[in-house]
């Protein structure tokens, strides 16, 4: 009696403490059953019968192999939570991270941007001292609601000349590309809306879609663009808000859409009231720009964006969306809530330098050097045996076929260990079937060491069977 | 038949008033038919009538047993279609658009930052010179995920001093205050959870939760912080997720949260499982900085953010979020998904400013100067019959009332006449209470034509009846 009196002191003890736990880090891994005893100094099974108590009451979730964890339902949105916890080598934010956080000796060639070396940063050095010296330039007051008016024209005027109809009053000025993708998601969808990506697609595409709780809906891609068939059949199926994609230098195929199937794009849009979306952020990778989706459909269904991070700098962000006048004033009240603006000494700059020809004499010098790397990549990466789904025309990504057997997966956690950070195709894919493909970035793929890695990882693999399973 | 007439009128006033919040607040419960016949001194009749009309056009939803709700519809969400379009003077959105669009000759006393001829743009411009010089500093590359280090550094040792327990790892650097704000709500909310704000608050607060599609409540303001007993009902009432408020120089009213409320704001914190989020944005104009809300509470329950862009620029944009480790992570995943980070070159000027002592210095010289155009300003409303709310121990804000039968709104639009902006109390009110309230800007105030048209308005509004509502 005294004993059980005494058990059930402790287990309420024990209850009180997780209770306490759980309420402060909703959503987080609780102590183990182990630490949680040494804690309080009772035996373990005293704290498993907690643990089941409130795992009873809703109050903490077990989660096979992984322990314990606060409840979701006062849990804070996190994105890594989403998906079961993988492995370094195939997280993609685990990856995404590790490329923003560069260590000496360690290759990344799966990342998605230029290296340093590769960006021009004479041109922005100059670029700030320009808009310092200026006396007329804006340097402590909030840009005007759609940004800086004169970086507007300028842009409204280079889209002109790609055959898009533009006004400057249809352009709002953001932060990011990310930031402008982002708002416009926010701007268009309500939480549960369907939204069709392009299988594979960059994979941030997927983390700000659960970011806005959309349906996340895959249709997959071919190297002219999405198949038009199941593009049609899941329309009808899901009946999708908006396509979100980068028709142009596709991301991380390099594919370009072709003008037919942007056409009979658009009028499936029309056909099912479907919005497109079209990321524009690597077009001026191309010396003659592609036409894309809005220069077809002259912005009645297309929401065109982009920014110069990919082509210019990351260090100094500014992007843009174009749209319809009546979009464009609903997505400027919601940039002022969420973020006031964008910067307007970024806007400055960029202004600067897309203006007095600096931006256009880096692209030119940037243009063949990409297209060199790509050779030389793509040829390597042949002579060990992958096979290339497409030939970009330009651009910085490869998409490659391992042989048949080899785990993309399996190779990026081998590659890891021997400090190269490579993409593996799932991390792109909504069905998770590019298991055997992987996106190289030409311009991060320059170093002999990469491929000694992927030739002794690809010798010593082909003769093992390849993993099944890599989410294990 | 006349009766039948005042009756499809009062119909009509009832369908318009759910109309509006069903639009602010899709997908969420309306109130009840009997509340919204006392507030619109009406019979419940007439509400079912209203709710049945609108039910047939799909705008609500009858749910048995649970009452009306929002219906959630596909359109694209506006911020601006929230309210039934409101007089120009009454209406934040456009305020707030003007004030950021100036025109030569237009005041704008109503205005919620300082002067251009305020900030030291002469010291941006020394910051922006040194970062183009300086061989080391990045000017390409994307940030690292949190943001550039030394600058997150020399933040926690700043909050350090002011007795918050801060680590550079528990800061994430964001592109600005209202976007720290904005990634804490998309962070923790749910949509659908309740928010309690102040009652008033600054407006956007009221833009940013809508799009995130939270209920917002408002709590009763007090010149020592909310009203404790409505703040521990309220919380029973709604279990509120979060409080979001502006604790130290609250915006509009100037008042600062003092040390016994932090406390037992806190412990009702701890009661309800409430999360604080305190905008510390006005902080750096106090001389002496008043401790707040994290500084009691060593971020257990509060969130800590700010920015620069009111006391230094808004054209550089830089803000930071303090929190939990395990909720800066969180935090950090999503500021990457929806914006690959912020600017690195507007962190690095700013460290630099920060650093190099122009920041303090220029501090030093605003404060007097803020303190003696708050005397002067608080001196001249007064002496046209206006009573201060309270007297703020510093930054730039005073909430003033008018004398009994005036209306703000009303005198809002008179004054937009003669070309001045003011500020109405009720855009800043949640429960539209603060319809004799006005805040002003001291800095902004400093036109003596400001005072001239305020006299001769209030003069001749002191002989007509007050204007009953507003919003017609």
């Amino acid at each position: 009696m005294l004993d059980q009196t005494k058990a059930g002191t402790l287990i309420e003890r024990a209850i009180a403490e997780i209770r306490r736990l759980a309420a402060a880090a909703p959503g987080v891994r609780l102590p183990s059953i182990r630490r949680l005893a040494e804690r309080q100094q009772v035996s373990k099974s005293t704290i498993v019968e907690a643990y089941d108590r409130l795992a009873a009451e809703g109050v903490v979730e077990a989660r096979p192999g992984s322990g314990f964890f606060a409840t979701a339902r006062a849990k804070p949105f996190a994105l890594s939570e989403n998906t079961p916890k993988l492995d370094r080598a195939i997280d993609p934010l685990w990856i995404y991270r590790q490329a923003l956080t560069p260590r000496a000796g360690v290759l990344h060639p799966g990342c998605g941007w230029l290296p340093d070396s590769w960006l021009p940063a004479d041109i922005i050095r100059r670029g700030l001292r320009a808009v310092a010296r200026d006396e007329g330039a804006n340097l402590s007051a909030y840009s005007l609601p759609q940004g800086f008016w004169p970086l507007r024209e300028h842009l409204a005027r280079r889209l002109v000349e790609r055959g898009l109809a533009v006004e400057p009053s249809s352009i709002l000025l953001t932060d990011s590309g990310s930031r402008a993708i982002d708002l416009v998601c926010r701007f268009l969808l309500e939480p549960g809306d369907a939204v069709l990506v392009d299988d594979p697609c960059y994979f941030n595409f997927q983390a700000m879609l659960q970011a806005q709780r959309a349906r996340i809906i895959g249709v997959p891609y071919t190297p002219h663009g999405p198949d038009l068939d199941r593009f049609a059949s899941l329309c009808a199926e899901h009946r999708p808000r908006l396509y979100l994609t980068t028709a142009v230098l596709h991301n991380p195929t390099g594919a370009t859409v072709s003008v037919g199937t942007a056409h009979r794009l658009l009028k499936l849009a029309e056909q099912h009231d479907l919005i497109l979306v079209e990321d524009a952020i690597f077009t001026d990778f191309e010396a003659r720009p592609s036409p894309g989706l809005a220069a077809l459909d002259g912005f009645e269904r297309v929401i065109h964006l982009g920014s110069f991070s990919k082509t210019l700098t990351a260090a100094l962000r500014c992007g843009y969306v174009v749209a319809r006048a009546d979009w464009i004033e609903g997505l400027t009240d919601l940039a002022l809530a969420t973020g006031i603006g964008c910067s307007d000494i970024a806007a400055q700059t960029t202004f600067r330098l897309l203006t007095d020809g600096s931006y256009r004499r880096h692209l030119e010098a940037l243009r063949p050097r990409l297209a060199k790397a790509m050779a030389a990549t793509s040829d390597r990466l042949q002579r060990l045996g992958l096979t290339l789904w497409t030939e970009p025309e330009a651009g910085m990504f490869l998409w490659v076929e391992l042989p048949e057997g080899l785990d993309s997966a399996t190779l990026a956690m081998r590659a890891l260990e021997q400090d190269v950070v490579l993409a593996p195709g799932n991390i792109f894919s909504v069905s998770q079937n590019a298991s055997r493909f992987l996106r190289f970035n030409v311009a991060q793929s320059g170093d002999k060491r990469l491929f000694d890695v992927l030739g002794d990882i690809l010798g010593s693999e082909a003769s093992q069977p390849a993993s099944a399973d890599f989410t294990r």
